[in-house]
């Protein structure tokens, strides 16, 4: 059981996905780089530091010399600090350019990494190999890098390419339950977005999806995948206003984030906004209420939280102003023309996203 | 009088090269920037700040806003710190992905800047506006951006295009004639490694260019500026060998510039470690005696150092380990094939460098 995607830049082949649920084509396909005389380091965070003990006797065997570098897990060491000393540890051990980075966790660790490998020497290779499933889906896929800075999120950042995105969906049993089912918020989205049919399919096997039924995961992540690999090739440093679809439910999703003190997970906030998100594509009169309504219903499905207390309105209003600011003072906000097909509005108000944060900040 | 190089990447048109001796081209081109809507931040340091009294009148008519960011000149300002102060000064003025940045100045202004475009906001546009002779026909082009750090040159940066490359050839008359000379070390160098033509050219015009005669000027700069654009368009990476040749007289060069604490300007530097090439292709049977003589008349000719006191063999060898460790253990050595045409050799040994410095180290 095993699938790769082959995903260009420019029109041009640039890195493959590769799925599957044991290490065994990591392995070979890690061979085709050519490891005997290079230095990999593997990046991790403190969560997923205990899956190194299997990977490390492995790949020594390929390379030159392995070397692991752990930091605290969570959002709070996605910063230059942590890249400083990831380039410390690089630099005492030598790392040149033909050394690479491999990204082993969520996607704290896979930005943080793919930043310090864009800026190392100019840029040295990466490879992503996230454990959640928001980061397999989402964050590994299209070269997305950077860190926040004194409170901004990813201000510093690269577009920087990894050299394979691997995925290994056994990871995903050891994820802590809470975390696995916050990723279905960026999966519906990619229904949302893009494809009618994937959100029924979504709809229909939610039951085995929340089991890890494997066949049934292979099949989610890979779509997922494809959706966001065909996203990021059309427009792959969001010039050209289709890669600003995958932003559906984050404009005021990263309000609400801010709002809650990072207490809630990303993908969590992501379905609260998607929530507001469908309510203002219905009041704008481009989807029914039914196909609102069954919007909803899927991200309840999936246990997501579809409100939220504790919040003011006022506050999360507040908090996308900072969004704002950073496209030209204009809001692009992005609403369904029908389910499966999204598109960027302009002309949503304060008013409009107010109106829809009736009855979901409780 | 005014020239203009077009600039590929990856086989595509990227940016311009502009060369005239007054602003009347360069508005002109920013107006194709759409600027209207656009905030400006020239990046300049305190030696070429008062060129912004000039600028920022006729470019504050072409766009939203313009502001300055001014640092303390020198080497020593060509970190990270500096960096977190112009994200401070962005972030403050609210710059978004629109907006762009325009670094006036020498190579420490220029890579600096790039750097921060290369990274704030995961990269905003920036023009190279070089104002040091070194930085017109070097650093501006190939789009090698970065900073220092703990010590390490440039060990932390980005590949990152400029938008445009604008050379003002009357910037060279307030230049402190020491530092217009140690340009020529890059030039000359230029000529060793791709033109014998124009090495004969310098050694026939070497009054006019001391004497910043225009058309000489205009005709130097941009034949310098074509022999490093065509490295760069066919090896913007340096992986393919041929950007490496660029390296000329910098493996010893940059050796003795960290011996020298950095006392000796760059291009000084560089001028005597052209010498040691020279010496070694000579030695290991590349080049007669006559065309290694010839080279280091041209150098002399230019006023450039051909020999320093001070320092000693072993410290500037010691110093040279640490480019190599960069690359996989191997020195990839500069060497000259005859007048014009380098290559690289990897079988160049520490001994043979070691003979090389004598009578070079005084």
């Amino acid at each position: 059981m095993a699938s790769t995607l082959h995903v260009n830049y420019d029109n041009k082949p640039c890195y493959d996905i590769l799925i599957e649920n044991d290490y065994e084509r990591f392995y070979s396909v890690l061979k085709d780089f050519n490891l005997s005389e290079r230095k990999i380091c593997i990046v991790t965070d403190s969560n997923v530091a205990f899956k190194t003990e299997e990977l490390v006797p492995n790949i020594e065997n390929l390379c030159k010399e392995v070397s692991v570098f752990t930091f605290p897990a969570g959002e709070a060491s996605k910063n230059l600090d942590t890249v400083y000393e990831l380039y410390d540890f690089l630099i005492k051990r030598n790392f040149d350019r033909n050394d690479l980075l491999l990204a082993l966790g969520g996607g704290v660790v896979g930005d943080m990494t793919g930043f310090t490998a864009s800026t190392y020497l100019r840029g040295i290779k990466f490879i992503q190999m996230p454990t959640s499933l928001l980061s397999q889906v989402d964050s590994s896929i299209g070269g997305k890098t950077g860190v926040d800075y004194k409170g901004y999120k990813n201000m510093v950042g690269a577009f920087y390419q990894p050299s394979l995105v691997y995925i290994n969906l056994s990871t995903l049993k050891t994820l802590p339950k809470r975390e696995y089912l916050s990723g279905m918020g960026e999966i519906i989205k990619h229904g949302f977005i893009k494809d009618r049919a994937y959100l029924d399919w979504l709809n229909d096997n939610m039951d085995k999806i929340k089991a890890l039924d494997l066949p049934t995961l292979e099949y989610m992540i890979k779509r997922s995948c494809e959706i966001k690999q065909a996203v990021v090739e059309y427009d792959p440093k969001e010039t050209l206003g289709e890669r600003a679809l995958l932003n559906f439910g984050h404009t005021l999703g990263h309000a609400i984030e801010k709002c809650c003190n990072f207490t809630n997970l990303h993908g969590e906030c992501v379905s609260i906004g998607c929530v507001c998100a469908l309510k203002i594509s219905y009041a704008k009169g481009y989807i029914s209420k039914e196909d609102m309504e069954y919007g909803i219903l899927i991200l309840k499905k999936a246990n997501l939280p579809t409100d939220i207390k504790g919040i003011s309105a006022d506050s999360v209003l507040n908090a996308t102003k900072h969004d704002k600011k950073m496209d030209s003072n204009k809001i692009k906000f992005i609403i369904l023309k029908s389910l499966g097909d999204a598109a960027i509005d302009t002309e949503i108000t304060i008013d409009d996203m107010n109106e829809s944060l009736e009855g979901v900040l409780l």
